[in-house]
């Protein structure tokens, strides 16, 4: 990691990287809540373009910005903007690069997006997710999470439930999870949902240790940790979707039945696959999860800023 | 009224604490038309989640962090948003609240939503309308702004007008004006338009007098102000509110035809129910109104953050 | 030029104005580029409005006031705001003007908005756009650009091609131009596409030598800048459009025709007549012609705000 670094993939990242920002973050999280008010980032300005919806990534970036004493500019729904006369994104990445900003946050929905802004634009540029691709802050938040759970990473056992093929934290996060020993990944999934070779070439190379798994209640009771994402409909055939939905809903009622109940993350925004009474389990890790992002975020702005 | 305290209904305001905030609104005033530039919010965070659109509210909020100084995060518009993707409003309050903010400040169709929303997060909740509820911080400026005028709310007679059975600025200001002595309020709206029982019940406890009425005529002539709102045509029969419009219109010329003619208020946004040719009137108070909404709400905003 | 001005028309600046906002320009580029960050607007805030879409002028100018180190408050997309409510533009622009900003800048589909916006604003107003009207901000960041380019505005020969009569850059840059001596123009564009009568008459009257012409080959060996704009589709009879959508894109292949290529300009955002296959050509400029947008907007931004 150097200052004015791009960030792509979590495949960038290696284990001391990665426990670098965690103490970073952890002792960023000591300052704010101690109610310091950061200037470390005074007169910087952070470009978010986000040319897919968002509102937990986005938001999370501005608040680490504001919280590090730098001021976010927003490139503005793709409605409201130049989109609307045919402009392609490149152009408007171009443009505004040329308006100086430290740093540029990206997503678009198609794979390699980010890395092409990178090489198009002078400043630096995080990825926040490519299409199906990667999302490597995500997965930052995500370790950054089991750490403070756990107290270390190594050793814990993972399972990833939902579009595994589509998912683009799955991918980061297994790469993410892959510096770290003795950790088993358990994917589970519809079979056609499972993860792409391409992540799971990588995982062979890296000697990690994951298994396939079409239902939960298989592998449950073996994990650490349970991770939750969306099963989007509009990956699947409708009568697919109607036939496996029920398949993969996390509730409190399902988790009772167990004796030993993993810990519940997920990226959040949820919809039916994980209700709203499991909240209420000392288990449910998402919005401290998310909250985990701030943090990581910031420790992340600062080291690639140099401030 | 204390630091931290969350601001749900007009009821929970006391004339003690009216006026408190009004001479605080008044000093912070001076200040800033003396060209000060205050810093009292340097460093905090205030975040705006308007579930239903708004320009004035939300502006007005913005405007008064920044002139305190602090810095203003926007949820943005709801389709730019994971309400896209299905997302609960509270799981957005809920992430958003863990990103540490100072105050958050929440608009949403339904009532009771404020409320909600303020048990949900750790930050103080300002309701900025809460569907046709409360919009307590709107009943401030309005008594900030006859205050103004008169120098005293006391012996004030009132008339609001419009659909006063969903207006939310109609059940808030009624409470705020029912701290006044000797305040006289006139209702005037088409009988299926007049004030919920809620509303008018305290009002008896209170022990304020009140009178309905159906037409402005018969009323106008005693007001030192009249409160016009709009009559939304969605509430309405179509053949309703086509019959009615006219009788809800305030002009120059219907202005005119009166010896007396009370200061004007409306909480903007107007469409036809006040034409623009009152502009030009000097009883026309609602542009000073909304400049009134600064000031008093960089009052209640200091007094919540403790600055 | 004085404190606190509007900037509504290209035709309020003499040359020397324009010198001397290139000047400060070009001392505030190098402070931005060796790293200062400029305090000089601090606690100062910037209001824009655009009822009508924009990505790079509304960036650029809350870029600007970022590196001056003041805020900006953003109106927002038309959706989320009270014109769903039916409010008009003027009421919205007279409401927010007395929340006290420091400066509004404002683009609306109508010519002539913006001076109206100026009479009803206490705030200082810049025209950012009224209809086919003017865009008086884009004309002086284009002649620096020429400046920067040739170290002069006087004697170019400067061809403007594309739809030339609802075209608010071209009435607006030919305004500019019209300062500088010897500076030949030729207008490009389909017949029924000329400029308006009005811009002409000025240039007539200010004894400026213009040409017209249907076809860029005829003139584009004598230019030194061709300025292309969009042949906007909608301006268009269908079969008019596709008969010339031809005639008037400027490609790689297309330039690399000619012994002698101007540099070529854009205002940007283009759509499909200047081909990428242009980007690599050291004529390229309308990337560097945007930066000096930022530039060009801090000299007049602290003019206006005196600071």
């Amino acid at each position: 990691m150097y200052r004015g670094m791009d960030v792509l993939s979590a495949l960038q990242f290696s284990r001391s990287d990665i426990e670098y920002l965690i103490n970073l973050a952890e002792e960023l999280r000591r300052r704010v809540e101690s109610g310091e008010r950061l200037e470390l980032a005074r007169g910087r300005i952070l470009f978010t373009a986000f040319f897919e919806p968002s509102t937990r990534t986005r938001l999370s970036f501005q608040f680490a910005m504001a919280k590090l004493g730098g001021l976010t500019i927003d490139l503005g729904p793709e409605e409201a903007t130049s989109m609307a006369k045919g402009e392609s994104p490149e152009d408007t990445l171009r443009t505004v690069d040329s308006y100086n900003p430290d740093l540029i946050v990206v997503r678009h929905r198609e794979p390699g997006f980010a890395a092409r802004a990178a090489q198009i634009c002078r400043a630096p540029v995080i990825n926040a997710g490519d299409g199906y691709n990667e999302h490597p802050t995500q997965a930052l938040l995500d370790v950054y999470t089991i750490w403070r759970v756990f107290g270390r990473v190594e050793g814990t056992r993972v399972g990833l439930m939902g579009d595994l093929k589509y998912g683009r934290t799955i991918s980061s996060l297994s790469y993410t999870l892959s510096n770290f020993r003795d950790v088993e990944i358990h994917y589970i999934s519809p079979r056609e949902l499972q993860p792409r070779e391409e992540v799971l070439k990588i995982l062979d190379q890296r000697r990690v240790k994951y298994e396939l798994h079409e239902k939960l209640d298989e592998v449950i009771e073996k994990l650490d940790v349970l991770y939750v994402t969306r099963l989007q409909k509009e990956r699947m055939k409708p009568e697919e979707y109607e036939r496996l939905k029920g398949s993969y809903i996390v509730s409190y009622d399902y988790l009772k039945k167990f004796k030993h109940i993993p810990i519940i993350m997920h990226p959040l925004p949820r919809v039916w696959e994980l209700t709203t009474d499991v909240d209420s389990l000392p288990q449910a890790m998402y919005f401290e999860q998310a909250k985990n992002g701030l943090y990581i975020r910031m420790a992340l702005i600062k080291t690639i800023l140099g401030v």
